[in-house]
C-alpha cells in the first residue's frame, strides 16, 4: 500500500495546512518517510460534519450489512499483510511476534463485534405491554430500544498501534453500537495509522456505505484532539493515554455547551497480592512476574507495577529470585524517545526515595531506548507514607512492598487510587485472607484475578478492563470486551407506537430474533 | 408523627448550627410550623461518612432482606395516612388528589425495585467459561457482575415532593442498587421530607440495617448541596430541578479530584407535533391539551410547552378550541411564590416577543400565587428565529406554532434543544410524514409518545424519562422505570476465582436463580 502522508477525511485523502509530522524509528532515532501533513483546526470539520451526515444511515443500516462491514475491516487489515507488522515495529521498536498478536486481537474485536452486531440483543429491547383492564389508570404501550449516541471521537493509543488505535476497541464497539467515527492518529505511529486507516475506508467503500462513517485526522500537539472534542457533532470520546491527556480531554467536553461522555483509560499500577501460601516455588513465581512486567518494554496498562510481599524467609526467597530473573532481561526498545525519558526520570526518582531500595536491574538494550528493566523494593510503611510509591512509571519498573499480615494488606489497599487490576496469588490456605480482601479490591478495580498476572487482557463478554478514577475516566464502563458497545448508546421509549412506525427490534414479530424484556422478564427469541 | 425540624443523620436527630428556614404555604404566603435547623458545611460529615461505614455491608445484603427493606419503606409512607397528604399539600399548593396518586406513584416505585432486587437480574452477570484447549493461548474463566457505585447524593424536587424527592425515584434506584442514599430535602417542603425521611429511617431500623444507610439533611441555599457533591465519599448524584442548577452541580462534580456522575434532570418544552389528520375533532383534542398542561399547575417536567399545529381551516378551528378551552381554567397554586414569579416573568416575555399572540388566557385563582394558565401562538419563522420562544416556561403556559409542512416540521425539530419527550398526533394518513420525523426526534428525546400528551410518566420496565442535554446531563439514562437501577452500578471481572471466593450471582450454582450471559448467550435459571 502506499502512505500518502495525509489525513483520510470522508473517504478522500486531504493534505493539512498546519506543517508536518514524522514518525521516528525509537530503535534509531532516525525520521521515518513520509512526513505528515497536519490539518488546522479549520479543515477539522470536514471530518466531523460528514459523520454527522453519515449518522442517520449508519445507525439505521440493517444489522447483516453492519456485521459485514466490521468483518471487512478485519479482512482488509489482515490483507495489508507483512507490510502492516514491518511499519508498525519500525514506528513502535515492539517486536513482531507482539505486533502479530495484537493483530489477531485487533481483528478478533472486530469479528466479536461483527457477531455481536449480528445477534443483536445490546440494543436492549424492552416491552411493557398496553394494560387497558388496569386501575385506576390504564396501561399504554411502551416499548423501549437502545440507539447509538451519536458520531465519536476515538484516541489512537501509542501503546497498541493496532488494538487500541484506528480500527480498535474504541473503534470497534463504536462502530458496532452505529455510531461513525473521527480518529486522531497517534502520532507516535502515522504509517501504521493510515495503513489500518485506509483499510476502514476501503471497509466503508465496499459496503456502500456513507463515507463520513469514518475518517482519520492528523494534527500538531494536543490542539487538533481538543478541537474534536470540542466539536458539536462529537457526541462521545474513547481516549486511552496519560492521566495528563485523559484529565484535559474531560475538562474540555465537561466545558462544551452540551457535555458528552469522555471514556479515558488513564494509568494504573495493578497491585499484585502475594499471600502467604503462595511462596512455595518462589523461582517460578519471580520468573512469571518478571516476564509479565518486561513484556512490550513494560509498557502495558496491566503492568504489575506494584507487588505486595510477605516479610520473613518465603519472602526474602521470591524477591532474591526476583532480582536474579529482572538481571538477566536486556532492555527492549520504549515506544517513543519521549517515553524512554519519563521512563528514566521515574525510574530514577523511585530508585531515589526514602527508604526504597534496587531490588534487581536487567541491562541496557543494543537500540536506542531501551533501557534497564528495575525492580524496586520497600515496605509498606514507607508505601503509605511517600506518595511517589503510588504513581505508575509506564514501561519496565515495578515495586515490591513488604508486608507484616492482613491489616498491612487492608489500609495499603484502602489508600490505593483506582486500578484497573487487582491480582491475588493465593493457596488455599489463603482464602480467608483472599475473602476479607476481595470486598476492599472491589471498591478499587474494574478486574480481580487469582493466581494470575494482570497482563494479556482477554477480549470477551465478561472482561472489564476499567475502573475507578484515575484508572478510567468512568468506571461504569469497560474499554475491552462487549460490554464495551453500552458506552456509545442510550435508550428511547415508544409508546403507545403502532406497528408500523415502530422499529424492528421492537415490532411485535421480533423480526431480528432478540432476546427481549416483556412486562419484566426475559424472554428469548422463538 | 412529630415533626422535629431537625436533620435525620443515621438514624439520629442533628440540629443544624447555620440557621433556620420554614416551609411557606404558597396558598397564603404564611410560614408553616415547625421552622427547620439548617446544617453548618462541617456538619455534612456525619452523613457521607456514615454512608461510606453502611456502604459494604448494604451492597452485600442478601436480596430478600434488601427488597424488604424497600417494600418497608412504602409500608411506613403509607402508614403516615392523612397527615402526609395534608402537610404535602399546605407546603406545596398541589391538590389532595394529585398528592394520593403521586403518593401510590412512590410506594409503587419502591415496591417494583424491590421486586427488581428480588428477581436479581440487573446484577448483569456474565460468565465466559475456561477454554483450556484453545489455541495459540487458553482461556481461563472469567465472569463479570455489576456492583453498586457508592454513596448516592439524592435533591429532592419541588414539583415532586412525594415521588422525586426524599423516597423518590432517584432514592429508591440508589437503594436498589445497594447505594447508601444522603437526600438534600427541597426547603419548600421540608414536613413533608421529614415524614417521609422518618419513614425510610424506621425501616432501616426495622430491618436492623447500618444506619448510614440513609440520612436527610437541610441546608441553606445551594451551598450545602455543593458540599454534598464535592464531599469524597459521595459517588454519584441524582438531581431533578432547575438547568442553572443542574449545572451548578455537573461542574462540581466534573472539578471534584476524582470526578463523579452527576444524574440532572432540567428542562423540557415536549414539542407536541399535530398532524394534518389529526384535527378532525379539535374540541376534544384542544381539551385533552389544556388538561395536560393546567394539571398540577404545569408545573411538570413533561409538560407540553410546545405545539405544532398546522396552517389552514382545520387549524384555525384546533387554536380557537383551545383559546375557549384555556379561558375557562382557574388558575392553581404554584409550589413557590419565586416559581410564581418566574413564571410570570417567562410568560410575559413571551407574550411580549414579536410575532407572538395570545391565544388564551383563564382566570387567576383564589389564592396567592395562582396566576391565570396562558397559551401563545406563533408560526415557525418566528420560532426558528428566536431563541427567547424555545425556553422552558415553568408552569401553565405554551406556545402553539403554526406549519405549512413536513419540511417546516423537520427544520425546527432540527433546531430544537434536547428533550424529555416528544409527541405526534397523527391517524393513517399521516403516517408518512410521522415515519419521516421519528429518526429526527429519536436523536433529541428520550420518548417519543404516538397520540398522547406528555404527562403521566408510567412506572415500568421500557419507559425513558431522559433525553439528550439540557432535558438531562447525561442521555445515556433515565430517572423513572426501572433502567434507572443502572445509574448506580459498575461492572467488576473476577479471573480465575475459585468458587469459595465468588460471589452468590457468579458461582456455577447460581444460587440466585439468576438470568446470565454464558459465553455470550442468555441463559434463563433452571
Amino acid at each position: 500500500m502506499t502512505l500518502t502522508g495525509h489525513s483520510l477525511i470522508a473517504g478522500e485523502t486531504v493534505a493539512g495546512t498546519n506543517g508536518t509530522a514524522s514518525g521516528i524509528s525509537p530503535a534509531t532515532n532516525q525520521p521515518l518517510e513520509p512526513a505528515y501533513t497536519l490539518l488546522a483546526e479549520d479543515q477539522l470539520a470536514a471530518a466531523t460534519a460528514a459523520a454527522a451526515e453519515a449518522f442517520d444511515s449508519f445507525r439505521n443500516l440493517d444489522p447483516e450489512t453492519h456485521a459485514r462491514f466490521l468483518e471487512a475491516i478485519a479482512e482488509n487489515i489482515d490483507a495489508i499483510g507483512d507490510e502492516l507488522i514491518e511499519r508498525a515495529c519500525a514506528e513502535t521498536g515492539l517486536g513482531e511476534a507482539r505486533l502479530r498478536g495484537e493483530r489477531a486481537r485487533t481483528t478478533g474485536q472486530l469479528r466479536l463485534f461483527a457477531a455481536l452486531v449480528r445477534q443483536g440483543d445490546f440494543r436492549g429491547a424492552r416491552i411493557d405491554p398496553a394494560l387497558p383492564e388496569r386501575t385506576p389508570l390504564p396501561r399504554v404501550d411502551i416499548r423501549l430500544r437502545q440507539i447509538p449516541i451519536g458520531p465519536v471521537a476515538v484516541f489512537g493509543a501509542s501503546n497498541f498501534p493496532l488494538a487500541f488505535s484506528v480500527a480498535g476497541g474504541d473503534t470497534a464497539s463504536a462502530l458496532a453500537a452505529g455510531c461513525p467515527v473521527v480518529v486522531k492518529a497517534h502520532n507516535a505511529h502515522p504509517g501504521t495509522a493510515e495503513l489500518v486507516g485506509q483499510a476502514v475506508t476501503g471497509a466503508v467503500r465496499t459496503l456502500g456505505l456513507h463515507p463520513g462513517v469514518f475518517s482519520l485526522v492528523y494534527g500538531a500537539g494536543t490542539s487538533i484532539g481538543q478541537a474534536l472534542v470540542a466539536d458539536p457533532a462529537i457526541k462521545a470520546v474513547g481516549f486511552t493515554g496519560s492521566r495528563g491527556g485523559g484529565l484535559a480531554l474531560m475538562r474540555t467536553a465537561a466545558a462544551r455547551p452540551e457535555p458528552i461522555p469522555v471514556y479515558a483509560e488513564m494509568s494504573s499500577i495493578n497491585p499484585v497480592y502475594v499471600l502467604p501460601g503462595a511462596l512455595s516455588e518462589p523461582d517460578a513465581l519471580a520468573g512469571q512476574f518478571v516476564t509479565s512486567l518486561t513484556g512490550s518494554s513494560g509498557q502495558l496498562c496491566t503492568a504489575p507495577g506494584l507487588v505486595f510481599v510477605p516479610f520473613g524467609e518465603d519472602g526474602d526467597r521470591f524477591v532474591e529470585a526476583v532480582g536474579r530473573a529482572v538481571a538477566h532481561q536486556p532492555g527492549q526498545t520504549m515506544l517513543t524517545p519521549g517515553i524512554a525519558a519519563a521512563w528514566e526520570q521515574g525510574s530514577t526518582a523511585l530508585g531515589a526515595a526514602a527508604d526504597v531500595e534496587l531490588v534487581g536491574r536487567g541491562q541496557a538494550g543494543p537500540t536506542e531506548n531501551a533501557p534497564a528493566p528495575a525492580v524496586f523494593g520497600t515496605d509498606v510503611d514507607a508505601f503509605a507514607g511517600n506518595a511517589v510509591l503510588h504513581e505508575e512509571i509506564f514501561g519496565a519498573a515495578s515495586l515490591i512492598v513488604r508486608y507484616k499480615g492482613a491489616e498491612d494488606l487492608v489500609e495499603a489497599t484502602r489508600r490505593l487510587e483506582g486500578q484497573l487490576t487487582a491480582s491475588l496469588f493465593a493457596e488455599a490456605e489463603d482464602h480467608a485472607l483472599a475473602a476479607s480482601l476481595i470486598p476492599a479490591l472491589e471498591l478499587k478495580v474494574g478486574r480481580i484475578i487469582l493466581n494470575g498476572w494482570p497482563t494479556g487482557v482477554e477480549v470477551g463478554h465478561a472482561m472489564v478492563h476499567g475502573g475507578p478514577f484515575p484508572a478510567t475516566s468512568d468506571p461504569r464502563t469497560t474499554s475491552v470486551g462487549t460490554l464495551a458497545i453500552h458506552r456509545f448508546l442510550r435508550p428511547v421509549s415508544y409508546q403507545n407506537v403502532p406497528q408500523d412506525l415502530l422499529p424492528e427490534p421492537l415490532q411485535d414479530s421480533n423480526p431480528w430474533h432478540l432476546t427481549r424484556l416483556v412486562d419484566g422478564r426475559t424472554e428469548l427469541p422463538g
